[in-house]
């Protein structure tokens, strides 16, 4: 079927159960940021392959609603579809609701997949088409009913992350999930998000691109626990193992008909953000919902010592793997071949010979020149640019360990650096040094930080579009949360102890270049001298950060003694692992300067 | 009646009408900062003369509920009244309605008086209420029954502010509301605050102690408009005035029986946090209520280019004052006298020598040594303390002139500052100097803004207990919205240019002396560079910061330049109104360092 065909057959489904709209989220039941090919209905439908998009069919219009990062693609892909593109004002909004309530006549019935669309999202369209007498029906899968040679849910094997990793056992985290449970008077815990069970778990997978997950729920009890999962992915061992602790596996495709026994008229956890709209109203239907994010989410964003210890361990390794890459890379520029692909394949290469590898914790953004100030980029095989030893080059890239999950940006001159490039780079360095260096007292959180990597560049008429930093986890998803560096007041966590947040600002300039600096770092506390609680953080990423394109004209003597301490600390650290070309090579870029 | 018979009246009062508690808040039906004794009524029964604390009284129990600046006070002032102090948690906050919520069995009866109570708190007592099967009234001023020689409603006259100072005609203003309620579908917008009143009229009174407000309710039509307001107010040719440009006269006590026949059937918009509870049903019972802030909120914090002309001539005139009242200080000293109270006497006498002067814009803080760290500090005639030539010295004080409001705070050392003393000094100035010098881009907020003073305090693991600063009005009230600079999200305003905010970092340590360091700043936008729209801050404040207490090893050069340039402008600004000692004295404080 091409695209025609396939709305075809939806609206024709459409007609059948009189639905005036069918909405396609760009989700699945669990909510998370990547998703499996079975449940990417939107692009099968459209041909359009960026992350996020949702497409609306009426019995007239058919069109997706995405995103700036994917106009010029989604024109692209959707060209001759009859698929129209609609540009988002504001990006991850639902503003195709709007659309919905101008065009659709009172007393319309409009459809929505409840197994996909969170329980949140579902919430505000009714309470939106309700003032507008348009209902809303969330019973019906059509495109699972048209959708021929639909692929099938992974199967792949579930692995234990031993606890020399994780540094606490799954019983100590169930005991600890319990603890609050039983303080907020809470029966049973259900969780959806992959990251949130693999963590409480212990275990990991292969379901998701980038991220170590594995599809399933986890139905947490004061006693009793489930785990919903394809049996094939579970080994007998874990399978022993789990159910030695009191958690007992049942079939992933039949928590609807297990799930209302087991809760009924308790007083059962989720969060409607993270959890299906159908998982909701059946636990609604059997039990007291309470609405609250899941536990594991902060529990998981505070790194044990053991984790912190691991961390700083991958970091070395994840150093050595960039040092090799940047290393081969100056010698290959020269030769006219190398081109953005090409640097991202590499990067893999390296990172991938090292011990405990696991895979990309993301596709790698590697921007030459005007490429650089695209903050999505995505470099393809077969039109990326060639490198050329001129202009700047921003790479952003991070690996998957069993020791930890990295996330590191460097930019880079490839010659004859301008003035205004060294200038921006010191502009935005010094951002990230703020950051780097800066004490908070404790209950500071993220918008209250952000600011800091902006002054410089505020102060040169300049800025960037993004938020300064997310939350990662320990060999888990490189966005995690609950906290953040942004200026957006809905990231409102307090920084804790413990706690893994990048730290990136940059500058963008339209064709011309994009810089950005990235180290993640540590929140860790400092000796109470009876004034309060306060903060730190430890910068864990290790990579030089380009001298030459520093202007140490623009930079603060503290500022200098910053990059000086971190390059000796990059040297200290790398350097026992390297050859003694690769030693020399690091000397010149960590440098005094 | 002493206090034990007042409370004994009112639970009388109570039993008549079957009520099991009774709420006395600390606010009048216009819900502003200060409120006239005739709404004292919390007050007059307790004792307590604290500005914020409500009184909950029932059968068997009396409490008043305040915040930490009013422990001590409350204390004393309480004692063996029978009514106890309950200290507040977290300060501004219902907590006495969780008290209620666990002393109450079901089915009580609680109450409190409609005209009062903000529409918006009385929303929360009876949503709280409900989920514990409480009933609230607010149908009964049980207070007013059995408050015997009540004081009555002033008849200060009210009179105009000219265009010449305001910048804007009557006429245009509300040209400018009613565009806007054009083009919200609003048909008459009900203006509590008294200082959205007196802005939008251009007319300012002498009700409230330091604002220059006149009590009276304003309702704008889209054609004919109706100012709510004691007759003896008004002055012949104010009345003419006002009718000739649609503005027209009634009783300020029949406001509940005008309302409903003007605004019958119409969309009526008001805003619940700001408005007693009784208006908020009067007009939902004969109206559509539309609750949303009044429009002058925001208009008036913009100042006008006429506003800001005013207001840079105001600080000087309010420089020129404090600067005798300095001088006159550093003579007096010496003679082992003064006292902080007179300190706060002397610098109104300065300021009311300046032409346009119009009384205090709130009660002096004058803390000398360990009182400086009582952040509400007020001095007592009888009990404040004589200043000696040493330590630390903390005034805050400001002025109302028809030219514009002011605020300032001060910190100097009347002798042998120590190492810490100026260490303290010069983080709270480095602050202060990151604030005055930020440039920031359109968009941004209090909270993004506010760590930026801060940093150097957290750096020392030190910081200070209240928001960084406050919105200011023209001739209005010191403290104005909707913008402020504080941690705290919910001052969710952008930065406009034409806004004037007080910037005022400081430290506090107990028993030994508290530092702040106060300038009034003006946002204005910066020439376009085609990267966005960027504003900076206009210092307007004119004060030598005192240079005794700079310790210049811990300042940047970019920190020296700023304090340099800032002094230099003092001068220049403040010398021409000066006689040849005075210009001596001040060429010294000014001195470049």
């Amino acid at each position: 079927m091409n695209i025609q065909q396939k709305i075809q057959a939806l609206r024709e489904a459409m007609t059948e159960k009189q639905l005036d709209a069918y909405i396609v989220p760009s989700t699945d039941p669990h909510q998370g940021e990547y998703i499996h090919e079975y449940w990417q209905a939107r692009q099968w439908l459209t041909g359009f392959t960026g992350s996020a998009g949702t497409l609306v069919v009426t019995r007239f219009f058919a069109g997706v609603w995405t995103d700036s990062r994917y106009f010029l693609q989604a024109e692209e892909e959707l060209k001759g579809t009859g698929v129209e593109l609609v540009r988002l004002v504001i990006p991850h909004t639902p503003e195709f609701v709007d659309w919905l309530l101008k065009n659709l006549p009172k007393g319309s019935l409009v459809g929505v997949d409840s197994q996909v669309v969170s329980a949140s999202l579902f919430s505000l369209l009714r309470t939106s088409f309700e003032s507008a007498d348009i209902r809303l029906t969330g019973e019906l899968d059509l495109v699972g009913e048209i959708w021929a040679n639909r692929p099938s849910l992974p199967l792949n094997p579930v692995f234990e992350l031993d606890v020399a990793f994780s540094g606490k056992t799954r019983s100590e985290k169930m005991e600890e999930i319990r603890l609050v449970m039983k303080q907020k008077g809470i029966d049973f815990h259900l969780i959806s998000s992959l990251d949130d069970v693999a963590w409480t778990l212990n275990l990991r997978g292969n379901d998701i691109p980038f991220n170590p997950l594995f599809i399933s729920y986890l139905l947490i009890g004061l006693e009793e626990s489930f785990l919903f999962i394809h049996q094939a992915k579970i080994s007998e061992e874990i399978c022993q193992k789990l159910s030695s602790e009191g958690i007992f596996l049942s079939l992933y495709e039949e928590i609807n008909k297990l799930l209302p026994a087991i809760i009924s008229g308790k007083n059962v956890m989720l969060h409607s953000s993270k959890s299906s709209y159908y998982l909701s109203e059946l636990v609604k239907k059997h039990a007291l919902l309470i609405d609250e994010p899941a536990l594991p989410v902060l529990m998981k964003a505070i790194k044990n010592p053991v984790e912190q210890a691991h961390l700083r361990k991958a970091m070395e390794k994840d150093g050595v793997a960039l040092l090799r890459f940047f290393r081969w890379l100056e010698k290959e520029v020269p030769t006219g071949r190398l081109t953005e692909y090409g640097c991202g394949e590499k990067i893999r290469t390296f990172r991938s010979e090292t011990d405990g590898y696991m895979g990309e914790s993301f596709a790698p953004i590697v921007g030459y020149a005007g490429h650089g100030a695209i903050v999505h980029y995505s470099a393809d095989e077969n039109t990326s640019s060639i490198l050329k030893p001129e202009g700047i080059l921003l790479i952003d890239s991070g690996g998957q360990y069993l020791d930890g999950t990295t996330d590191i940006t460097r930019t880079i001159t490839l010659g004859n650096p301008t003035e205004q490039q060294k200038k921006h780079f010191s502009l935005v360095l010094k951002g990230h040094i703020r950051v780097a260096s800066a004490v908070f007292s404790y209950g500071t959180k993220g918008y209250h930080l952000d600011s800091l990597a902006r002054l410089d560049l505020w102060k040169n008429q300049l800025n960037y579009g993004h938020g300064t930093g997310h939350g990662v986890g320990f060999f888990l998803n490189v966005h995690e949360g609950p906290q953040g560096i942004s200026p957006n007041p809905a990231i409102n966590q307090v920084f804790e102890p413990g706690m893994v947040t990048s730290n990136e600002p940059g500058i963008y300039i339209e064709n011309q270049y994009g810089i950005r600096i990235e180290n993640l770092v540590l929140s860790r506390e400092l000796p109470d001298r009876g004034t309060g609680r306060y903060l730190e953080f430890e910068t864990l990423s290790l990579f030089p950060i380009d001298l030459e394109l520093v202007d140490k004209d623009l930079m603060d003597q503290s500022e200098m003694d910053w990059l000086n301490r971190y390059h000796a600390e990059v040297f200290r650290r790398l350097s026992p692992h390297l050859e003694a070309e690769e030693k020399e090579w690091l000397k010149n870029k960590t440098r005094v300067l």
